[in-house]
C-alpha cells in the first residue's frame, strides 16, 4: 500500500514513521510547515511538500493528521479523490469527507504523542471506521501491521473514548504538572514521586481505579483535607480544583457504600 | 532489632510484611480490629493483640500505622515509654509524641498501599524524621533494609510532598474513575486506556510532565474543549472539573509561551 501522509505533527509524525518501518511506502509527506515536512519526508526517505496542490495522485491511503479545525479545509484543498481518505482525530465524524470523495474513514491511534519520545505502536488500541466493507477490510488490514488491538467502533463509541482520554491522560497529567510545582516549592525533585504513580496506574489496572482509590478522601480523614486546604489559601483555583476533587472521591464512596 | 507494629491497615499491612522480609523480628501486632491483628499476626509470625494495655515492653521500636486522627489518641493509650516510637503519617509531626516519650520520628513511605496488591519496596521512597541524631540514625538503618531510596526531610518538606502526591496518586486515580466511568457509558473496557496512562506516565518521567502536556487544551482547540462541555452536560460536577483543568493548562501553556 501507498500512503500519502498529511500533516507532520506529533501523530503524523509517529504515524509515518511507525508505517514506514513496517514496510509500508510513504509516497510523499504534506505538511504547511516546510521544516515539519522536510525532516518528515527525509525519516520516511519520500518527497515532500508544503502544497495542497502538489499532492500526488494515485496513492491507496491519503492519511490526514491535522489539527482538528484545519480538517475540513485541508479536505476541501486536496485535488486528488481517488484512494481512501482517512482522519485520524478522536472527535470528528468521518462524515467530513462524504461531500468530497468516494472512499472514506477513520484511523485513530488512541495514544499520546511527542516528537520527543518514541512509543512502541504494538499494544496501542487503533480504532477504525469506514464508509463501507471494503474501506474497513484495508484499514483494518493497515492497522495490523502496526498493532494487535484494533477496533471497530462506531463514532459515538470514539467521542466518548475520546472525551475519556482527556480525563485519563491529559487532564492526569496537568495534576502531574500541579505535583511538580508543588515539590519545587520545598526543592524536591518530581522523580520522587515516579513509584507513587506507577503504582498508581498499575493498581488501578489490577483492581480497577474505584476500589484502588486511597488518600485523605477516600478515608474520610478531615483534618489532613482542612491543612491541604489551608496550604492551598494562596492559589484559590488550586484549592477549588482540590475540593471538587476531594468532593467526587467522597461521592463515589458514598456510592460503594450504599 | 524488635519491632511492635501498631495498626494493620493497608500502610501497617505492608510494613510489617516487608519488615519481616527484611529479617526484622516483628515481635507484636496490634489492632483495634480482632480479624486484622490475626490475620497480620499470622503473617509476620508474631503475637497479636487488640488492646493497648497489652502491649509489650521491650520493643526497639513502636511503628504506629494508624489513621492521623486516631494517632494522638492511641499514643497516649500505649503504656510502653521505652524504645523509638515512630509514626507514619505524611501529614503529621513528629511533635505529636513529645509530651509522651523520649526517643521518637517520622518512617514515612511514600506509596499507595491496597491490601489486595503486593508492591516492591525497593525504589519508594521512605522519609525519614527523628529527635535525635541516634535516633535518626537507627530508623535510617532500618529504612535501608526496605529500600534505596531514603530521605532526611523537614516537617514542612514532608508535608508538601504528601499534598503533591494527593495530586499525583489520589486524584490521578480519581480521574481514572471518571474515565472508567465515562466508558462505561459506551460499552467500552477501562483496559483500553492502559497503554494510553502507561504513557502518560513515563513522558512525564522523561520530558516533564509540563513539555508532555497534549490534549485539546494543549492544543487551544476549542471546538473539541465546546463539544465535551456539551457531552458532559448532564453532569454538571462532571463539566466544572473539565473546565478547571482546561483552564488550568491553558494558563501553563501561556506562561510558557510568554
Amino acid at each position: 500500500m501507498n500512503i500519502v501522509c498529511i500533516g507532520a505533527g506529533n501523530v503524523g509524525w509517529h504515524l509515518a514513521s511507525h508505517l514506514a518501518e513496517a514496510d509500508f511506502t510513504i509516497s510523499q509527506v504534506v505538511s504547511r510547515t516546510m521544516d515539519h515536512a522536510h525532516k518528515l519526508g527525509q525519516l520516511v526517505n519520500a518527497p515532500y511538500t508544503t502544497s495542497m496542490s502538489e499532492v500526488f495522485p494515485g496513492a491507496d491511503i491519503y492519511l490526514y493528521a491535522v489539527p482538528d479545525h484545519q480538517l475540513s479545509s485541508v479536505i476541501a484543498q486536496n485535488p486528488i479523490k481517488t484512494g481512501i481518505h482517512c482522519h485520524t482525530a478522536g472527535s470528528l465524524s468521518m462524515d467530513i469527507f462524504a461531500e468530497h470523495v468516494e472512499n472514506y474513514g477513520v484511523f485513530y491511534p488512541l495514544q499520546t504523542f511527542s516528537k520527543q519520545k518514541q512509543v512502541d505502536f504494538h499494544d496501542i488500541p487503533i480504532l477504525i471506521e469506514a464508509n463501507n466493507k471494503h474501506n474497513l477490510h484495508l484499514l483494518q488490514k493497515m492497522a495490523s501491521h502496526l498493532s494487535n488491538n484494533i477496533l471497530l467502533t462506531t463514532f459515538q463509541q470514539r467521542q466518548q473514548l475520546h472525551l475519556a482520554a482527556v480525563f485519563a491522560c491529559n487532564f492526569s497529567n496537568n495534576l502531574f504538572t500541579i505535583a511538580d510545582q508543588l515539590l519545587k516549592g520545598a526543592n524536591l525533585p518530581f522523580d520522587l514521586l515516579l513509584p507513587l504513580i506507577r503504582e498508581t496506574v498499575e493498581k488501578a489496572a489490577i483492581l480497577t481505579p474505584e476500589t484502588a482509590q486511597t488518600g485523605p478522601a477516600a478515608r474520610k480523614d478531615t483534618d489532613v483535607i482542612e491543612m491541604h486546604l489551608t496550604m492551598l489559601e494562596n492559589d484559590k483555583q488550586l484549592q477549588t480544583l482540590y475540593r471538587l476533587l476531594t468532593d467526587n472521591i467522597l461521592k463515589n464512596k458514598a456510592t460503594v457504600s450504599k
